[in-house]
């Protein structure tokens, strides 16, 4: 059926069809039709909506995603037809019904859902069956292959270049902020792609975000890399690995975290900026994405393994994940934080011992310490404010200003201690009731807002000391925090420590 | 936040939020918010789109389906906020790992699939969960009672009510336009509830609509069954079990069929009438959805357990799937067919013989005829003419001409016959090529549209001879019809029999 173009400015993958037009075509609402515009001869999909009365017959209203593939003016006249099942529904079906997917189906997949041809559902449905059923080794390496191939790559002429990766699930963990400099500091590459909280306070992208812009193509990502050593920009606005932020956005309502699919996610866009060497961090705890180190142990293995698969040489440090990492949370406060390492601090040891051990890691890979004196080499990095100069460049060539000092990054004017009700020892410090705190409070959308903790677990406090310190740009915001805070408890104060657990358990 | 309505005519439940809004109450696009209109204390929640320009901060575009539950009028000011998230996602969760949904889970679930609380992706995951994990006994019995409840329901003063349902699976199935009338004429309620075509070309509500409306509200369906004993409705237009319909729409993109979805589905439209007295079709063989009757036995026990639960007598028939029932396809076709056996023809023998065993296998339940009797008490209601009067009286009630005959019901002018190459035996005729022709050639929307099988699998043919005819009610339609029939062959014909099954080993 021959339609007139009519742009609607809707941010949703979709058209609308006059419902006579779509009862003559036997389309329903949710149904996928076609889109054809003959002079240009380009195509794409797209799920309908229909109405009776916002345009006419004779008319199709193109929303805003669809016309990014169409690029069709108002008033072009497209051909539309109801779209054909696609093949990928039947690969699905065929995981729910325990199959495996072949390499091909993984590809028809993957390229389905980034060029928006299967539907929400469709989507969802492919994200469950995977969670339930699994992937094996030789489908998450397809998965990751897949997910490289549809989307841009870089191409570096020098090498090695070394990426990293944290799985997550541990507040506060700004130590990309550390990492990437002390890495381009030793003269290797790290084009770290970061991405924005999605549960969490503040992804690194958000706290990167504080000290210089993070949007960037691929292509400029390559070039800033080249230039400076690094950089810490924002993955969602690169093209690289796009099937994966998708299918994270469905993963995401249902708290889906799907090992095969979260390995072939990590290392898609490790393999998409061209790295040979890629370390990733696994906090492991209580209250963590692995609860046991039996468990970080073998996710580690499937790492290395699908690294292998893929040339990449890949280690795994399990780290210590029951307690947040500094005292900060939230994009200024974790800013600041970082920075003043950088600056010279020495604590928080945490911070500064983890960002140490995995950068040592790296450059003992990449053969710029011996065995066993990465750690001493990355300290080396730090202490002599290398790490810092680069740190500034890295943030001159992302468009932020590098004379910027941890001092001049402050958190909201509006705060509120909440102080330890009796003499005693921190023995609970629940994290995911401070991120929820954290996010009440504004984070990571308002920078400003976060927590300070001033009492970590195990440590002794007296009746009026403050524990920790909430931080907030808009007084309602705070009052909001507060107001929950008091029934989340996200502290316990006892009379004895029952159980204290150093950080360096892990690290 | 306070915003004000504007009424957009889109037929999907969602609302259109400007950009900056949306930033600011911090969601995004696919994200609920809750939506509530203080003058009236109704509250809805509905998934947001967004847009930069086709509306203005400060105002909020709701969508058709939303304004049913709100009834806002243009200019309202309501609040909105982001949503909470639904306990049911954590339910849905927990069968993801595994886990069995207790009774108050299920009720959870069901409800804000009713209330459209659960997106598409979301009711999607707890399709696909529910059918690679399973569903027990007890999880089947607490979704028809959820199913029910969170509908309407038929509460009659007369008793026994008797019900039937085909499974499905078989093409030409159009026996409830014999056994509805059969039944009432025998002085019992049956008051159908049927379905429209989803896979097939024309399910029982697109085959009655040839004859009368088909579209009631629940009250109307009991009132007129207790005047003439019988209907033959529409479900889908009585609110009799609404989560089933939205469920099956999202299980039909994946051809998921979900045994215990599917056992749950068809005894909550049963209990949700008031029957006490349920007859199963189970079509059985090859390209049905039950391949072997060892499966067919089982299930046939897993409705007649769930209907004990419920307090309903329920009796299973395993019928020969393997082909369709009577010569047609498609409604006119169908309606004609059966309307001449209710006038007093006596073929097509799989036609009249599956009919008169159904409805015999509900009057020996009711005791309108003794054991082994009921048979020859279905065919004293046909041959006597009483069925015919009471399929009139059912026809008149819903609105149709009650004078109408089987000739004056004619398929579509465009007709084209698909003859045999060679001389030899029909050896194969694929049922789902059968239907994918019938709905090519417009059926069920084109009520002219579909085929008559001359010569079904087994039967002996010459060079020559018509096998089937294609009608259809415009020429383009034929013509693509028999372009893709080409490419299809859903007729084999062979110099001998490699396997003949007669049609009355099952009934």
């Amino acid at each position: 059926m021959k339609l007139t173009v009519k742009l609607l400015d809707i941010a949703n993958r979709g058209v609308l069809l006059h419902s006579t037009d779509a009862r003559s075509m036997r389309v329903r609402d949710g149904d996928r039709v076609q889109v054809a515009d003959e002079a240009t001869g380009k195509t794409a999909q797209a799920h309908v909506d229909t109405t009776g009365s916002l345009i006419e017959p004779g008319v199709i209203g193109v929303y805003r995603p669809l016309n990014a593939t169409l690029a069709v003016d108002e008033g072009t006249v497209v051909i539309v037809r109801s779209a054909e099942r696609p093949a990928s529904l039947r690969h699905i079906k065929k995981k729910m019904d325990g199959g495996r997917f072949t390499k091909d189906e993984t590809v028809d997949i993957v390229r389905d859902i980034v060029d928006d041809i299967l539907s929400p559902g469709e989507i969802t449905a492919y994200v469950t069956a995977s969670y339930i059923n699994g992937l094996d080794m030789d489908e998450v390496e397809y998965l990751t292959r897949a997910t490289v191939e549809t989307g841009e790559r870089l191409h570096f002429t020098r090498h090695p270049i070394v990426d990293k990766h944290s799985i997550g699930g541990v507040p506060g963990n700004k130590i990309t902020l550390l990492i990437a400099p002390i890495i381009a500091a030793s003269g290797l590459l790290i084009p770290k792609t970061s991405s924005r909280a999605i549960t969490g306070a503040g992804g690194t992208a958000d706290l990167m975000e504080v000290l210089a812009p993070v949007s960037f193509t691929a292509t400029e990502v390559q070039q800033m890399t080249e230039k400076v050593g690094g950089v810490i920009v924002w993955g969602g606005a690169t093209n690289i690995a796009p099937a994966d932020d998708k299918i994270i956005t469905y993963e995401y309502p249902l708290r889906i975290d799907a090992r095969g699919q979260m390995i072939a996610s990590v290392m898609a866009k490790k393999f998409a900026v061209g790295a040979d060497l890629v370390v990733i961090d696994i906090p492991v705890g209580r209250n963590t994405k692995i609860p046991d180190p039996q468990e970080g142990r073998k996710l580690a293995r499937e790492f290395i393994e699908i690294g292998e698969r893929l040339g990449m040489r890949v280690e795994c440090a399990l780290s210590y994940g029951e307690s947040l990492v500094g005292h900060t949370i939230g994009p200024n406060l974790e800013v600041r934080e970082a920075l003043a390492v950088l600056e010279g601090a020495t604590e928080p040891s945490s911070l500064v011992q983890k960002s140490l051990s995995l950068s040592g890691i790296a450059l003992e890979m990449a053969g710029k310490a011996a065995q066993g004196q990465g750690y001493q080499a990355a300290a080396d990095l730090l202490r002599s404010g290398k790490a810092l100069d680069k740190m500034r460049q890295i943030i001159e060539i992302q468009g932020g200003d590098p004379t910027v000092k941890a001092e001049d990054i402050v958190p909201g004017e509006y705060r509120f201690d909440v102080r330890a009700p009796q003499d005693g020892y921190v023995i609970e410090l629940n994290n995911s009731a401070l991120v929820t705190l954290a996010r009440l409070a504004g984070s990571p959308y308002d920078h400003g807002a976060g927590l300070d903790i001033h009492a970590k677990k195990g440590t002794r406090v007296k009746k009026g000391d403050p524990i920790f310190t909430i931080y907030a740009e808009r007084e309602w915001r705070l009052e909001r925090a507060i107001e929950v805070g008091r029934t989340l408890m996200p502290v316990v104060v006892e009379g004895m420590v029952l159980e204290r657990i150093p950080h360096d358990r892990w690290v």
